[in-house]
């Protein structure tokens, strides 16, 4: 297996180190441009601009909503894609060696009540070596990570051989329509990396999600003579206890070792419920939104079928559901699982870089949620690992924030990696 | 006891049987005045002239809200009444006999969504002998029959002996502000009627009833770490069931023969569940929105400490709640319970007054639901009979509407209550 030179190593973290003030300046810039669902182009301007400063061919295009609408993994809350372009750079190897594609997302989700925030959402403040702002560790930590190795790379006149493709995506946090389109329009690799906050941790596997409705039903009547109905609320009781039990059922499948720490490898979490509408009267409605874990080896239809089997079986539980089915329904957001494993060269390459700089042992998991990781390997025909900086703890909340050593540190391992995976034959002059 | 000879009933159905379409009429203007809260000053107008052509001396007011604010029988989404009157009509009567104070409330829920109804809601449109529209039913039917029934005793040139008092108030949807401000007022008599639709049964005991809300605490997590938090939905499907507990305990101590019929005399009707707002977050609270039935003779403050300290209970469930109470707040509306004794005097005549028209036994019962009318008997000191035209089962729905014949035999049989209860000496000039 190649593997870069102690010497090799030093020259990068040294690179690295010198571009601090830069990396920071870049993940500041994209950080105070508010990319939420819709307002990407500016971000992918700019990420654009670095492509071709790092000698990239660059492809930037509007996911095509009419082409996407029909696939079936396709699921998003909109059909159009007009001022949300994916950007995708492509560095030829020299020849023989491995490609590799990187992936990451620019869109963020929205900053919540600006109340809550220490500092302004899109500030980029830097205060105790943390930069602070939404989408700072999800995850634009994680694309600075690529640029700044990608710049490294570039910086010391390093030539890989193998392929590079860079994938700067939208709709990432609503179920991968970007990456989708990126794999309609031809990309592929040997190998994929997406660095999402991982905290160092090395996925190989990840939970896949999609988000579900169930409505229940009960009969409305006055609350004086509430027996005169069928309470909604009560009936949807039964659904949340067999849906639990359905959890069960499932996760006493999961083997994997992978799982061996987590308690729920695969959650159905209930996250919404909403009935009735007045103190005094039997609610006739109740409805239940949730997301379903998908395994990292199960088939997003499997699972959907398991859930309305399950669902069915709900008339043994109260003759009332065999008269008045729960309806479900699948909406929003999906995410594809994957897995890849655990003995791919990828994952040996990447292990033995993050030893190399960080002189201990990789935590090796299965992700608790989906990426677009799932779509690349499961679709794309292109394994794809997880790795990346950032804790997932402050993803999505007010005062998000990454600290910046670990931004540079990924870099380093990223850099090491590319190199170690896409071989490199010379210096450049 | 006295009792109207047969005669005097022939002349009563002879003179409403005349006026039926004097007072389909009045009730159609009544519907067609669209008398929501806030906006019953037009109706009380129109019945202060009807009560000024009954020769009463009419006493018309805006309920103060500060003065009502302090008092513990308080209850209204509102603090101020400037446009919203009371008016109250009294004929005295010429001594010796019993008083009686007739009430009514003149103000309707929101129509809700027009497109179910077949009518307008505020048309006042009869077909097939029911006239439809808000507050048909409840209650501008029973009022109808009121100022019927009084108009019917005055143009026989009857004078009761015993004073007549007419309430038409407003605020009885929301808790009975109206009929608390006329009892603070000053108005009392030896007994009362409401007729409120209770479809010709008599109910000498009424439900109260109370609104209140609990709030269920959970911890947030990410749904695909759902194990890092606590969810509330599964928190509150605990309190749900203990509240349920309470129900069948509270109900287990009724032993009163006029429940014998009710599977649940005092429910407690849990209307509104709401909680979390993202299918892939684990919610951290859930707002639990209900009703709790009151006994008749029970207070409303012993009512409310009994829940209170059965959810205090919750912490032996689950060590959960011991950290985490849930929150109990009292709002929205509330009913005041009321009791009169069966062998009540006035019970007795409008039994006979309801045999002697309808031909028939009356059912006697406690109703499910409250009125104004105990507020009357426990704070007013006067004892509340409910009887009226009409059937629950449209009120508060689309397509209310109620069934002329129905208001017109009401006016028959509470113009003979009237008489008998009153007495009366001769026959004015």
């Amino acid at each position: 297996m190649p593997n870069p030179k102690a010497e090799l190593r030093e020259r990068i973290h040294e690179w690295i180190t010198l571009h601090r003030e830069a990396g920071t300046a870049l993940l500041q810039q994209m950080v105070r441009i508010a990319s939420t669902q819709g307002n990407e182009k500016e971000v992918q301007l700019l990420v654009a601009d670095q492509l071709r400063g790092l000698r990239m061919d660059v492809d930037m295009w509007e996911p095509d909503g009419e082409e996407l609408a029909g696939h079936p993994y396709f699921c998003s809350p909109r059909s159009r894609f007009a001022g949300s372009p994916n950007v995708v750079g492509v560095r030829k190897g020299t020849g023989g060696g491995r490609s590799i594609l990187l992936n990451g997302h620019v869109d963020v989700v929205p900053e919540g009540q600006r109340n809550q925030w220490a500092y302004d959402p899109y500030s980029g403040e830097v205060v105790d070596g943390k930069l602070y702002g939404r989408g700072s560790t999800d995850m634009k930590g994680g694309n600075t990570a690529l640029l700044l190795a990608l710049g490294a790379i570039q910086g010391l006149g390093l030539k890989l051989k193998g392929d590079v493709i860079f994938q700067s995506v939208v709709e990432e946090e609503s179920g991968g329509a970007g990456t989708l389109a990126a794999i309609l329009r031809g990309y592929r690799a040997d190998a994929a990396l997406i660095p999402e906050p991982t905290n160092f941790r090395i996925f190989p596997k990840q939970q896949g999600s999609m988000w579900f409705r169930i409505e229940v039903k009960g009969r409305s009547a006055h609350g004086g003579t509430r027996y005169e109905g069928v309470s909604a609320i009560e009936k949807s009781i039964k659904v949340v206890q067999h849906i639990l039990a359905l959890e069960k059922e499932r996760n006493s499948r999961i083997t994997d070792p992978l799982y061996a720490n987590n308690p729920i490898p695969i959650p159905i979490n209930l996250g919404v419920i909403q009935g009735g509408n007045w103190p005094s009267s039997v609610p006739d409605t109740v409805k239940l939104e949730g997301r379903m874990g998908v395994a990292p080896e199960e088939k997003l239809q499997d699972a959907k079928e398991e859930m309305l089997g399950w669902l069915e079986q709900l008339k043994d539980v109260d003759p009332w559901f065999a008269e008045h089915p729960p309806e479900l329904t699948w909406f929003g957001a999906q995410w594809v699982p994957g897995s890849v494993d655990p003995e791919h060269p990828l994952m040996q390459v990447l292990m033995e870089q993050f030893r190399a700089v960080k002189q201990d042992e990789p935590v090796i998991e299965a992700s608790p949620w989906g990426t677009d990781g799932g779509l690349l390997t499961q679709l794309g025909d292109t394994p794809c690992l997880v790795f990346g900086p950032g804790i997932t703890q402050v993803a999505h909340y007010p005062n998000e924030h990454i600290v910046l050593e670990d931004v540079f540190v990924a870099a380093e391992i990223i850099a090491l990696t590319l190199i170690a995976w896409c071989g490199f034959d010379r210096m450049e002059a």
